[in-house]
């Protein structure tokens, strides 16, 4: 028997109780957000209106190293958290490899994802601040589902505003946010300036995200007592998200482990960003030397194929400029594309990270990563979400590369979800009707178009 | 900070290595399995063309207390298992009551539920019998799920039959045993005998849980190298099960507790009799004297208004006769009925501990275990499936009772999955439009002229 356990759960008593920011270890800093008119950079100030001041705070933070996590935040994480690191024994026996994989597995709640991480802490710095309720916007459903639940735990309001489509589409996440008392209205809506305006346009729109974020962000800045919350890309949730990597590095070193190679794949950055957030540092502080690999989609290549340039985090243009890797604010990911990942843009301390060299990154086919879904899922016995299994097919292709050197090398990937709700894909990949799409440099090209100018 | 934690897993070194079999333990045994043309007592061979050779001597077995767990199907488990025992202060604190609430929570795992758990051990039994697949029914998918993953990690085929109207309602279930790699046939299919018959009589039925038992076991018993395998009211089942409740006492155990009730939801006996095992156990044995209280659904309740009487343990008549609490092999819940416990009997076991009085039963109408789901998702975030909200709604009135006596009970409940499938449920139950059926006394009569007459 092998002393190493297939998963290893911290207690409660072990689990990490300061979040770890990473921009206080990097030697130069991501650019500011500047504002899109101006150009300046946004102050604090500025910020208030749109996030509660805690995370604003957070948000420009550059030089606090570790913020404490606050008691009731610690509370909602012992529902769920520690998650388990798993060791994938039947994967690597199916691969014949001396190479040893671990994944640290975030999908054991019911948002089914790590986006929960984040929304216990924002929903808890709003009620801190004695606001009334938030608003943001879903599209596949996950960060929809753990606000809610974030919100019920904590007693706010909240009003999600879901993309039309998926709010069509998927009727049971819905379903699922208003069991937790949320208030879900499909994007556009009637109740918003913004949703009247491109309803009159086009009555039969099937909405899309960044239509859904500005009727969000109106309602939270014309509401008394609301504001508005992001499940990824900003730096507060990337803040919030350190907690997988440090619940992880500690149980490796429980484990006499340390990865050689640590793999997450990347939508806006959120997982990725705290699944490496401790290795990173070991990386900035010169203590270890890693490789760091971020998957994307071969469909929606921000790191491997965009520009490192300011642009919108949105496509409705009410957001700031964020300098990041982005494929234009108007790119829009093929229409067979499944589950997130579809982020036009990319987390700016990643894109600074990726920037100056302290990380690689590699894009996935849609068919090989669900060829990677299945071979997991019948070994490990885990569905893992269509996200989620980018980092499954690079650890693959890793292990494999280790059969063939001979090299035992320790392998961390994020495991960020399950795939419940996303099996209408799942049905498309064994119906043989799923594609995988790679842009050509004339598609990329008209997304790059809809970059602002910027100096 | 209280020192109890909100989730206690057991590390793998600590899971039992040996299921428990309860029959071990009673001064009296259930009545014998017979068939139903003679009457007579089943010797353990006529059992052979439908279970495999081991399954079928621990159906039969009432001497033997424990029997090791196979090493493979402990390194299965260790997946999944040992799953958490929760504390669940939130709703401790929300109902204001004196009594400290746990759970075991079994739904973290794909299938979402308990049944795994003897899904893996059945599976193991048949590849190490060089046995080429099972067959099987599905109704709601749990089960068939639950054996999908089992079959893909033992390498064995698998052929589900699922009811048609189940099948359709719920595509997305088919695709994950397909993920795992099962054969998925809407039942009645043009594949069986039994199948064909049906059809002919009405093309278009959308078939029954009865029927597709039928089907699984024509298939089974006339295809070389197969078997036929069931989730639950099977003495076997209960005998796996029991890693449930070996789980829970050694988990209270650490933590200085015991219970002095044991709560669970009854549909065919499987999660209930596995919970309870050690508890009643020691109640046999006059160690301890804790309250074991059944739940069943008012609309189908087996425990609370049925006869203990020889029966047919499927509507189709193709099993032997089990005498059991049963509402008659004929008996049909309400249309409305969400989820699983739709089950006209119940555990030959568990009736005859009824029947001597080892055990309580109670039952409860629908709303209210929705109404109790609700109010549990929302303080310990996680979603619940219907079944095992029967069980959360005793344990919040119990939980209620000790408030208004001011006695500080300990309740440990069997949390079997989760919600994720039962989404419509949940929506009915949001919308006002769920309704919760009580079946008057001809109803139930209806049912009862459906039991065959034995001595």
């Amino acid at each position: 028997m092998a002393k190493i356990p297939h998963r290893l759960y911290l207690t409660e008593d072990q689990m990490p109780r300061q979040w770890y920011n990473l921009r206080a270890d990097m030697k130069e800093q991501p650019d500011p957000l500047i504002h899109p008119g101006t150009h300046e950079p946004l102050p604090v100030e500025a910020l208030y209106p749109i996030f509660c001041e805690q995370l604003a705070q957070q948000e420009l933070d550059t030089t606090t190293r570790y913020f404490d996590i606050p008691e009731p935040v610690l509370d909602m994480y012992k529902l769920y958290r520690p998650s388990p690191l798993c060791r994938a024994y039947n994967l690597e026996k199916a691969l014949d490899t001396p190479a040893k994989i671990y994944y640290k597995f975030e999908g054991n709640n019911t948002s089914g994802s790590h986006k929960l991480n984040s929304a216990i802490a924002q929903a808890y710095y709003a009620k801190a601040q004695g606001l009334k309720g938030l608003t943001t916007e879903t599209g596949a459903g996950q960060w929809g589902t753990a606000l809610s639940e974030a919100c019920a735990y904590f007693d706010l309001d909240l009003k999600v505003f879901m993309v039309k489509v998926s709010y069509e589409q998927k009727p049971y996440r819905k379903a699922v946010m208003q069991t937790f008392g949320a208030n879900v209205t499909p994007s556009p809506s009637n109740t918003t300036e913004t949703g009247r305006a491109i309803l009159a346009a086009d009555p039969t729109t099937g909405g899309s995200l960044g239509c859904a974020i500005s009727e969000a962000v109106e309602v939270a800045t014309t509401t008394e007592g609301y504001r508005y919350v992001l499940g990824s890309v900003l730096n507060q949730v990337l803040l919030h998200q350190s907690i997988i990597g440090l619940e992880s590095k500690q149980a490796m070193e429980m484990l006499d482990e340390y990865p050689d190679i640590v793999i997450g794949c990347a939508g806006g950055g959120s997982n990725l960003g705290g699944l490496i957030a401790p290795f990173m540092q070991d990386k900035l502080t010169g203590k270890a030397d890693p490789r760091i690999i971020a998957v994307e989609p071969a469909s929606c290549p921000s790191f491997t194929r965009g520009k490192y340039a300011y642009d919108f985090c949105d496509t409705g243009h009410v957001t700031p400029l964020a300098r990041m890797y982005t494929l234009g604010n108007g790119f829009m990911p093929a229409a067979n594309h499944a589950g997130g990942l579809r982020y036009h843009g990319m987390s700016p301390i990643l894109s600074k990270l990726y920037h100056d060299g302290y990380m690689e990154a590699v894009s996935a086919k849609q068919t090989d990563v669900f060829e990677a879904a299945v071979q997991f899922a019948k070994l490990e016995t885990i569905l893992p979400a269509p996200e989620s299994s980018h980092a499954i097919r690079c650890a693959i292709d890793e292990a494999l590369k280790c059969k063939q050197t001979g090299e035992a090398k320790t392998i961390l990937f994020g495991l960020t979800g399950t795939g419940y709700f996303d099996m209408s894909a799942y049905e498309a990949f064994h119906s043989g009707t799923m594609t995988s799409h790679v842009p050509t440099d004339e598609e990329l090209a008209v997304g790059f178009a809809t970059l602002p100018q910027v100096d």
